[in-house]
Formats: structure tokens, sequence, C-alpha cells
């Protein structure tokens, strides 16, 4: 049941916990990316209402979030911006406008939020993180696989291993398109259809290739080719007298022996009935899959014209995208770092003792902890301790009238309930020693 | 003149370098604002418009962006939804929201962008980052004092030093207006006149006031008072008979007195002529500015009843907003860090040498460096090692028929462009131990 202060449909509010889970994991996926030389871009929120609609399809128009004309404008109920559905139509736009302004080859990365307005669902939002690496300008394979190296490296990053890379190339498809005799008006339905095998049984996927023209004896072959136990090997065999298609093959096999030495061969496979469904790419394609996670964790190619269609120049490109929110749901929910807010919570037990107290958080501050003064209004020590647990503080220092007449601070550690009076001019050493020993 | 290719008016890209500089400027303020426990909060980037409109007056609603209705409903011409208008108003439905599941206090930060369709000019964007720390649900002027520390902290860890941070009450204001005899009906007037004695003339300021309806002597001794060259002790005085302006006036001694132990001395003070211009707030108010920057580079107070105002529960509240785009400008552009997208470039000399150079740059990059190898189509040395250059790489690893023959690889020093020739096994290790002096 909704209620009027969620935030709205398809939309999350990230708290403290899931959020720093987020960023942690975004900052490893920078760094990951940024040692293999790519560099970060951020274009805006939104873009020209031109800019954006007509690239996808009307599909994809559909779900693009358009914002209203503004002032005497807005009674037109016409739309001059729309909401970024995709960093790729924005990657386009910026190579077009600094051309030569950017490096060539252009690697970039683009980490930021997309809005669909798509239903809402078990884990389908509205607004979501997307992940690209892409670089423009280059035809080499290397390209690919440093984009398919920088993938993988990015999941290992981040703590996971049961995962599997699946590869195959558009040109393997062509051929294979070719050597089974489906003529060319009946290859992009054909290949769309194939794309379901790992969702539909052969048998539905055969029906559906045979209601979109193709004979059920080619249909028939095709399917039990792409889904046989050694498919690789009968695909391989198939392809020969397909010129295309042994080129896709070599194609492949120069890529995967390039990874080679980076990805483990459990976790990289020519997968003949992989086919992405998306039509712009022009030579290698990839998908990840993860146990447990539905579709694909990640997914790419190399697609040569696709900036050119965007209304970009006409350079060759090869990029990844990272299923950034599928990704983070395999990532357990402590994944490192430090729980809580503080590292240690001061005590304000009467009015005239706030100032000394203050001044304790900011050299315990100085010495590197996260450190707050109780801002609450019970002068209760039991009560302020409940508050320094509850912030996930390890220590508290107790300041109280006994410890001003001492000279003295007392500081209470939270784990083991054990107390120390500590002289207040060694406070922050030793706050500082026993931060580091905690660390280590 | 505007390009198709440009981002949409008042709208930026921000490429590598630019992206940087903000990226490590607000990674720093995230480790400020959690050493004092706050904690980062993310709402989306769009509300439901119930939500936005009507909060903050009609000059600000007409700033906001709307979205468009979509499916059958996009032809009505209606918004249900808009684009963030600030951080304060998602605060307040996130505190509606989750309220229990919420610390108490509630000490929380927000970093990301905002959406104003102001008109576009000199430092004033259509989207911009805000900054804000607010801690809901304390009414100790310890909140206010961590605050104003943080504020300065934040300031101080970027680097910056010339700044200064003005502190006043609305307290003291209401004891001014008592004793000088204002009228309640003039005050909020009298106020945001008073507001501009940092941009116009104490002439023009006594006319703006009298034309409000202030009389002559009243507002002459005013704005002499305001203007004095020992204002705050004139005001002090004046402010005696005012069991308001005296309780004002005890409040900011106080938190002056906390924030001492921080905050130099010679950065802040009590300044009566500061007058933050938005009714909301409840008690001290301050304004931070630096030398060079028009207006101010970050504002905040205490706001008691705004939460509830907004839509959320009644509960008092305090809080900062950093002028995050101004304070972008005073950092310098190589502010820390280092620069070029690569430490290490690896030359492909041949096609049957590119394995090898791929698996160059993988063990660079697991010694920590970023590496790539060359993505071009020249074969050339000369044109590789101008790439490399280009990428601001610090050495390139030349792998070509002499050096596989030899079992080496040549590791160009692109500084000092000596070279060296290093047995292949030692690459890796040469090169950390490289890196690791170059970091020293």
């Amino acid at each position: 049941m909704p209620n009027q202060f969620d935030p709205p449909s398809g939309t999350r509010d990230f708290l403290a916990a899931e959020l720093t889970k987020r960023e942690r994991a975004f900052g490893v996926l920078r760094s990951v990316f940024a040692s293999y030389g790519f560099e970060p871009l951020q274009t805006p929120a939104f873009e020209r209402v031109d800019v954006l609609l007509g690239k996808y399809g009307d599909e994809a128009d559909k779900l693009v979030f358009k914002i209203l004309r503004r002032g005497e404008h807005e009674a037109s109920g016409e739309a001059d911006l729309a909401l970024r559905y995709d960093m790729t139509v924005p990657l386009a736009r910026v190579a077009a406008a600094y051309g030569s302004q950017l490096p060539t080859p252009y690697k970039r990365y683009a980490m930021g939020s997309v809005w669909r307005a798509d239903r809402p669902g078990r884990g389908r939002f509205r607004e979501f993180t997307q992940c690209d690496i892409d670089t423009l300008g280059s035809t080499s394979p290397l390209a690919d696989a440093e984009i398919l190296c920088a993938h993988h490296d990015a999941m290992t990053a981040l703590g996971l291993t049961d995962f599997r890379i699946l590869v195959n190339s558009r040109q393997v498809l062509s051929g294979l398109l070719e050597v089974f005799a489906v003529v060319p008006e009946l290859g992009p339905g054909v290949l769309t259809v194939l794309d379901k095998l790992d969702k539909l049984s052969p048998g539905n996927v055969i029906s559906e290739l045979t209601s979109r023209g193709l004979d059920e004896q080619a249909a028939g072959e095709l399917v039990a080719a792409m889904t046989a136990e050694d498919a690789t090997e009968r695909i391989r065999t198939a392809l020969k007298p397909s010129e295309t298609g042994m080129a896709g093959l070599e194609e492949l096999d120069r890529l995967l022996a390039l990874v080679g030495a980076q990805i483990p061969a459990d976790r990289i496979a020519f997968t003949p009935r992989m086919v992405r469904g998306l039509s712009y790419y022009t030579g290698s394609i990839w998908e990840l899959v993860a146990a447990g996670v539905p579709g694909s964790i990640g997914a790419g190619g190399r697609y040569d014209h696709l900036i050119a269609q965007l209304g970009g120049p006409d350079v060759p490109a090869t990029g990844s995208s990272l299923g950034i929110e599928r990704i983070l749901t395999l990532l357990p929910d402590d994944a490192g770092g430090r729980q809580g807010t503080l590292d240690l919570a001061v005590t304000v037990l009467a009015d005239d003792l706030a100032g000394p107290s203050f001044a304790l958080a900011a050299r315990a501050r100085a010495a590197g902890l996260r450190a707050s003064v109780y801002l609450g209004a019970s002068g209760k020590l039991g009560k302020q301790l409940r508050w320094a647990a509850d912030q996930g503080a390890r220590w508290c220092l107790i300041y109280g009238n006994a410890e001003r007449e001492a000279g003295t601070v007392t500081v209470r550690d939270l784990l083991s309930a054990e107390q120390e009076a500590v002289p207040e001019a060694e406070v922050a050493d030793y706050l500082a020693s026993r931060a580091a020993s905690a660390d280590g």
C-alpha cells in the first residue's frame, strides 16, 4: 500500500547503510576502470527531446520521461527536455560536441542514474544506476579484449567469483543463418527468436521459428545444433562453408586468446546460442551471467556504426554495460567497511560541561576518529550510553564533574564495558593509538 | 552560439579533468561530514508534484522542472512528477516516511544534483550540485555548533583559508526591530531590506526602508547602528531593553564559545547586518563569505518548524547548505592527484605481438599501475610513443621483435627519455618498485 511519503513509484530512497554499500561498490568499479585508462564522463540528467527521442524505436520512446516546457509555454503541454534513458545517446552527443578535444581512442566510463517509465516490479526500477565502459575510435580486437577484461576485473574486485562470460559474434550468427539457408529477410527475426533459447524449450523455439516463416526442417536442425551437448564443435563444423562465419570464429578465437592471460578458462566460453537482442552490434558480443540471477548481469559488444546512428561521428566502438542493480544484489550487506556512524561518542552531562565535551570530540576527529557529542535533552549517563551504542560507537568518552575535578576523561570501551581514566591532555594520543590497534 | 551538440541550456558536460576535480572535492566533504557522524542520504531525482510544489512560494514553483504524465495521459499536458529543487523538501518527506527507523537525532548529509529553471548566466546553472548537512531532532546549541564546525572543517579540508563566517540570530533581529520601534507588520519587510546592506549604500537602504513605511529617523538610526565601525558593540548596547534580543545574544555568544576551540577567532564574527532572507529560520543564522566570490559560499541556521511546514514531522532542525559550485571555482584545477589517464602505456608493434603486449599491461595493472596497450592502427613506434605521452603516461613498455628474441622488455621513462632493458619475468616487480619510488 503506497504511502503519501513514499518516494515516487519505481524509485528508492537510499538511507545510510544501503547508500554506503552502493557507493563502496561504485568506488571499486571506478578504480578498476581507471586502472585501464578509462576516464570518467558525466552528462546532464536531461537532454533536449530531439537528441533523445527516435533513437531506439517507438517502444523505448514510450519509456522516456519528458519535461514540460516552462513559463508561458507550460500550458502548451509540450516537452522540450527529457531524462537520460541510457548512457550511449549522451556519449554520441559528447563525441560529436568535443571531437578533437577528446583523446583518440576515447575510453570512457559513465556511472549514474538513468530513468525509464517502465512498469515497476521485482528488481525493476524507474530510476536506476547504469554503468557503462566504452572505447570509441579503435577497430582493434585489443579494444574488445580490454573491455571484457575490465568487466571481468570489475566483478572480481567486487568479490564475485560465481559468474561466467558468454561470447559470440554477429559474423558467426550471420554465418549460421547462411549455412542453415535462412533467407536474409527472416534473419533478424530468427535471431530474435534464438535469443529466447535460454528461457524457452527447444520445441517452443522451433514453433516460433516456423511461425516466423522458417521451414520446419531448418528450424529443427538450427535449434538442435545450438542446444546440443557439443554445440560449440557442431557449430564450428557447420560454419565451414561460410566465409563470414569463419572470419567471425577467427576473430572470436583471437579475442579469447587475448583475454586468456587474465580471465580463467572456466569463466569464459564461446556460446553459439547467445544472441544479443539488439541489432546494432557489428562484431563480437558478450553477456555475463551469474548463478541465481535471472537474465544477465552485464552485456556488450562491438557496435561500429551506432554512434553515427545516434547523431555522433561515424567511429568504431565497443563497450559493456554492467547491470549494476543486479550486481548489487549479489554483494553481502556488510561487505567490508565499518558499521555505525561513529567511532566515538562523547557525553554531555551538564550544560557547563558542553564546551569541554565538544572540544574533546573535536580532538578525537583530529585524531582520525568519527566523533560526536550527545545532542539530546537527557542529562542521564545511561541514556547517553544507549545513544552511543545505537550509533555503533566503539568508545564513549565520559566527562562529568568528577572527571573535570580530576583532570581526566573516562574512556569506556562499549564492546567490553571496561572503563579507564585517561589524563585529559593525553586523550587524543590515547584514542589515536587505540584506533590504530582496533583497525589492525 | 549554441551548437546542436551542446548540452541543454544551463547544464554542463563534465569531461575527465573537471569531473575528477569535482569528485575529489565531494570525497573530501563526505569524509569531513562522516567524521562528525553525519550519514549520507540519497533521494530520487524527482518527487511527486504535490510533494514539491507549494512549499517555497510561487516564485520557486515557477523554477521547478515538471515531468509530463506518460502513455495515454501524456496528451493531457499535465505533470505528475517534478525534478528535485533542493535537498530540504526530500529530507522532510524522508523524515515523515521513515520516522522511527532513523536515528535520533538524525544527522544527514546529501550531495547531489538539483534542477532549477533559472535564467542561466555567469556561474548560474539549471543543473547544479547541492550539498547540505542537517541535524533533525535536537534543540541543543551543540547541534548548531557541530554544523558550523563541520562547515568550517569542510572548507579547510578543501584547502581554503580565505573565508569568514558571519553569524547572527533571528532573536537578535527581532530584538532590534523591537528596540528601534518597528511595528510587527513592517518587521519582515524591514529585515528583507536590511539584508541588502552588503550590496546597496546605506542611503539607498534608508530610502527603501522609508518607502516600506518605516519612519525616517528610525530607519536612519537602524542603518547607522548596523553599519557603524563598532556596530557589534552598538547593537549589543541597543539590545539591552529587549528580552528577546538579549536571549538571542546569549545564545549566539554560547555558540561562538563552543566553536571557539575549533574555528579561529578571525574567521567568525557576530555580524548584526547579516540577515538571511529566508523567513523560515528560527534561531542562529550564518553565512560563509570568501574573498573574490560575490554572495555567499554557504549559509544556514536553525529552522525549527520548517520540516513540519514541508510536510514532515514537527522536529527541531538546524543545517547548512554549501554553495558547492562557487566553492569549486575557488579550488585550483590541479588540486592534488595525478594528471593523465595512464601511468604506463604498452606498445603493440605487430599483430603477433599483441597477445604478449596485452599480458604485459595486465601485469602492470596487477602491480597497481594504470596501464593500457596501444589501440590504434599504426605500427610505428614514434606514433605510439606520442600516444603514450598524450595519455600523460610516465612510462612506456616497448615490446618488439628484438625484445621478444632477447626475452626482455624495454622500459622507457617518458620524462627523461631514458630506456632500460628489463628481463620479461621481472617487469612487474620492476614497475611496482619504480611506481613506489615515483609516488614517494
